[in-house]
């Protein structure tokens, strides 16, 4: 058995899969047109078609989560605008401005959540108070969900198109988050439509990098009109690649022979096997029901400073929204990556029953 | 013998080089902490800083020379500010705007030069004849310099030396845009250093996916004082890649073994062949000395169009600056990568001699 | 008597004082060098030191207080900073967005208060928090305090001297929202030396407009090095007058002969007037202390309905922080200006006892 | 006689006009609404629909030109979009940036001209040599005319419909700034109509700060379609008025009684005077038609040294695109405004004479 994995801090730490790393070196042969010309990324936007079950669809490839998200919200909302978002959102919290960096300075309002997931009440409640104070507020245009959420749960598919359905209502677009989108996916068993366009999602944003892929996002749109000019904004952001097969490339093998659900499944098995081996230590629990591939739990000091002393890898977390922390307890995440194997799990798990 | 190269349109339609790819390959090995705190960030910041002969150097590896430059000059020029550059400038024309979007509306000034190098004495009278004017005026932070420059030629180091002193002494800062900077290394036979910050230079975008890598540039600070919250700039662009070491192994891969030269080296070989062959014809003729790895020329349309039929890429080229077309002419641009072989170019002579 | 004013909507439904249009015609005469180059200017300075007992401070006078608010802090926060404010501020609630665009894109951040002002603590849990995630979060530049605050309520000097304290620990820059600055002052009783600079604030945006002035404000810096280039800051937001001595002579006479401050204690006293009689009416009751010339209380539907009906203008108020309202009251502002007289203040009473 | 004016620096020097001194005092008069919802914003709406025979346009009135512009530019061009204007331009060259601020980073892309005029043919050629580019280059999203330009000439109806016309077939909006909108218009001796909308401009900035207006500019709408969110654009910008019945009372003034085209008619008149002296003096001659309230000249140096020592201003100006200066001579601006009288010609000539 090889060395055991004690990282346990992100799904970004882990390297590619062996197949997406194949699918560069087939994609690097010869001279190809530049700047996404080329043959790759045909390909991908075919079989993203094939896949999402949308003829129209149109997507644009990019490096990282971060830019995909800020270049699909400067799509949606205008300057003077704004988006809705989870306190604890990612656009929010951990971009450090980039979306309002890419969309020239629109507003992100954050609704209180307690699990990541919003609601439809509290986003039209919101909508109408802003809406009293006429120019003196930036005019809402976009909602934004993170599925799976930040807090590790996943929404159902009928509370996306609630969701998605009160946005269209108020005539906000719907922009979807998807950095462990294939985790969520595998939870809800349900088809890649249905938990997008199908359920009313106009913008996606989908990650690959956490899931397995080095460096590759796809920001796809579901209504292409929303798409006007973003290869310009696209180039305007230094986000287009010229050698963009390479980009093209990792994400059609992420997509074939379903290798981006086998590794989203085998990130969620370790996210349960995880959870259910940390609650069986006294006093441990969890903070939110674990649903794809993250985990939040309260864990006594003395069993966070173990796993520590022992090498693992993982954050102790404050998130806005959290309740107070008992005393003697510390709130912690962790999360598994496509290629932690239930050794890994169950080599923390021995750690951390001491 | 493989099959015939015929595309000279731009350096960027070549894959990347074997030896990137092997590396990339031993990279992608076990856990490792994300964002750059990686051991091979750790180890090119190593390699620049012995390659440079720079103790103190700074260096932030991003995916696109784009990126690279305008979060480079995002760095020096506040919004109220102004870059002077080339009226042929790629910051200037072919970025779709992106030192402005990173510079959150700095100006791009432009100066007027036939070969694609300034000088001193048009740079200090601009920049005179604008503080007349007070705060109405953008205030100069910069002087943006390109190596090799957009016309394919070489500024010699006294020239660099020359123009970074002006500027220095008006209060600007020196960026260079190095997208083809082992192209004008190789050429001039100098050293790293004497190339940059011994001639005045303090940022440098040091490009190496024209080159051989697959998506990989540094900005390099010679004045770590410069660089002051640019890792927020950066992750705030969406230019932090999560799995860093994919980026950082490219460029140590390229740093090694002399690899960059000699890709550089093979590749301007090809365009001075090219050249040779080109300046046979009748009635061609260079419209720039070739010093690097892009040639310039006119030529008659019916050999432009021989080409063209025969299937060669290159660009009926027009830019700023440029003399008006003698009839029956035509301007084109014609870029040799560092994957040309002799074979490549003499397939492209004979054709153009029909 | 002249007609009774119903108007209890805002302070800048009021025209201008009779003295500072008169300062307005006076300063009609001659051609004079424009853009602040003008006697009135160099005048206004010097009277604001004055004032301030500071002989270094610099200041920029514009026409509204957004364009203040947001210029300041402009200067004081890059575009991947943050700004720590009350989530009830102005900035964040009533500007659309101004902020933002004139810092480029930099975050508010809000902390929660009951009544409009911050507490050290905090704003020091929070700062502390955003520390843990290194560049994935915008860096804290500043704190910005409303004085009178959103709520009409005013901030000791001993509580400005805390925040600041704190801040400046924090390597925050603090600045001071002074839309309703008189009217804090002549509550406090102090010195405005003592109400800014001596307790710690950096940059006041000096409010004029809604205390008299037909439209003037100014930045005040008590650290001139954080004025650097604010002058062309300023002129690029198309803020800067080319006639400026009409802008510079409306707060010359408002300061002149104590008028800022007469002004501010009749609207003040005509808010405490409303306050004794509104909460003698059965049911109402006032949210907030009123401490300087704005009213937030909770009335009987019946009352408010009647107030309306009798042609009165408020709003029916709906602020971040505030607690649900009781089945049949409505929460509600009044805002008394300097040219509201008791006998405004006694029409509207009578009308609301019914 | 009163004192002698000497400063021929700016229209900007100069004091307000009586008539709108008087308005502005009309208007202070009691409670009205704030933010523009006031009697004289409604009837300034009207009366400018009257003047420029346009029922549909929709105005924003502003206190300065620069804000008029960059704010106008900002509704027609994207941050990914860019802008052609005269190399010799107010909003490229006299606005610290301004519009690149308000558009959140657009290109100003510069034309040519001698005189002012941009032609149609450089602008398609332009706009076409970048549509090679696709998306490596900014879209071009307008075209911008100063009228009068800013060499003092002015554009014939015929000239604006060509240019207008070219820019509509290549898809860009018409900007005019019209700084000296009056100035023109009384030299052409057509309607307010004939010199913008009915030739093909669909936004209008309304100069009237320079031509007697305490500060006030209006932009003008006339496809009210481009206008969407305009007023949120203000707010944001900090460019709206809270006692905004202070802007609009300002302009109906101006256009009481052909007010503004009387005091575009004696600027004009003074001008020509001016040039009509000078040209007699030996050696001095016209850069440009006189045709506005502007002087470009050539004076020898002597009478150039001989005014500024007898206190005249003026400016030695340089502008993008002139000739050089023959030996001995220095190139002068000199502008009149709406008060300058003969007799303060008469005396500057008086003292060029020597």
């Amino acid at each position: 058995m090889s060395e055991i994995r004690k990282n346990f801090g992100s799904d970004n730490v882990s390297p590619a899969c062996a197949e997406i790393m194949a699918a560069l070196m087939e994609a690097n042969r010869g001279a190809v047109p530049s700047y996404g010309a080329d043959g790759w990324t045909t390909a991908l936007e075919a079989e993203l078609r094939r896949v999402f079950e949308h003829g129209e669809l149109v997507m644009f490839p990019v490096a990282t989560g971060t830019a995909a998200n800020a270049l699909a919200l400067s799509a949606l909302v205008p300057p003077f605008g704004a988006v809705y978002c989870d306190e604890a959102a990612h656009i929010h919290n951990d971009e450090c401005g980039a979306p309002e960096f890419y969309t020239s300075g629109a507003k992100l309002l954050t609704l209180p959540s307690e699990n990541g997931k919003l609601s439809a009440p509290a986003l039209e409640a919101h909508v109408a108070a802003g809406r009293t104070l006429g120019v003196h507020k930036s005019r809402p245009y976009a909602l934004s969900l993170t599925q799976a959420t930040e807090w590790g749960t996943v929404y159902a598919v009928d509370e996306i198109r609630a969701l998605a359905a009160c946005a269209h209502r108020l005539g906000l677009a719907t922009h979807m988050d998807g950095a462990r989108f294939a985790n969520a996916l595998v939870h809800l068993g349900c088809t890649p439509a249905e938990m997008t366009w199908k359920a009313g999602i106009d913008v996606l944003c989908f990650g690959a990098t956490k899931n397995g892929a080095l460096a590759a996002e796809a920001v796809i749109f579901f209504q292409p009109r929303m798409a006007e000019e973003f290869a310009r904004r696209r180039k305007r952001a230094g986000q287009l690649w010229s050698k963009a097969r390479f980009l093209s490339a990792q994400i059609t093998a992420f997509l074939a022979d379903d290798l981006w659900l086998r590794n989203a499944r085998a990130a969620n098995a370790a996210a349960t096997r995880l959870a259910d081996g940390l609650t069986r230590l006294p006093g441990a629990r969890l903070l939110q029901p674990v649903q794809a591939n993250e985990l939040f739990a309260l864990l006594p000091e003395a069993v966070a400073a173990r796993l520590e002393a022992a090498g693992f890898g993982f954050y102790r977390w404050y998130m806005p929204g959290m309740a107070p922390t008992p005393e003697g307890m510390v709130p912690v995440r962790m999360v598994t990556a496509w290629d932690v194997r239930p050794e890994d799990v169950d080599a923390l798990l021995a750690a951390a029953g001491g």
